[in-house]
């Protein structure tokens, strides 16, 4: 059994498990709000550790996406975590212009379910319409 | 644009997009820490609405998966949420037991990435081969 502050080492996540990508849950780094979940393939993943930006795998345009290249609101890398399986990637960010969510919202996650069905709590930061062009 | 406290009724994730399954993140509701990454299909989503407890679909033994079954410790849900494109669950739950990881850690993210490789930064608070029996 491992124990507390053992060094393990370098290690990579199992790719391989998940067709080639891993999933990623990024925190806000100031209060471990769960801004977006994502995926990395083996390339974001090094060009994450190598830039200190999180970089994933979009799976709708197949190409590697640099979290904010489009809008300017990057995620500098705090903490990056590997799960027991070595499956899942928990990276706290420091967001940079609060938003993560395409919608202009903090996180993707503002739907919250409540007596009378899901709600919206939270309101855009940006104008994702102007911030996109669409 | 959906404005903030908008209802917008009941919703269900859309099992469809990732072959039956949806990816859920855990956290505690307590502190915000992220347990664990789980998938759930559509009867584990139904089940945890109606019973409040955390229920996932195991991929590994293709099973229902009542978290805490064996070990007695479950995870009571205080908070449900969906992201922007419905294919992913939040969860914030009561964690009975404190621990969350098969390893007998509080959570499964238990290696951090340092300047020398990872390092394990928590001790189990239990003895998994006695809860488990093996």
């Amino acid at each position: 059994m491992s124990a507390k502050d053992e060094l393990v080492g370098e290690l990579t996540p199992d790719f391989e498990k998940g067709a080639g990508l891993v999933t990623v849950v990024t925190q806000d780094h100031t209060d471990g709000t769960v801004l977006m979940v994502a995926y990395m393939n083996r390339e974001a993943w090094e060009q994450t550790l190598a830039t200190g930006l999180a970089t994933y795998w979009s799976r709708s345009r197949s190409e590697l996406w640099v979290k904010g290249q489009t809008s300017g609101k990057v995620q500098n890398v705090c903490e990056i975590r590997l799960d027991c399986d070595l499956d899942c990637v928990l990276l706290r960010v420091e967001q940079v212009g609060e938003a993560a969510c395409h919608t202009g919202r903090r996180s993707c996650f503002y739907r919250v379910r409540g007596d009378h069905g899901f709600v919206i709590d939270s309101e855009p930061v940006f104008d994702a319409a102007q911030v996109y062009g669409r």
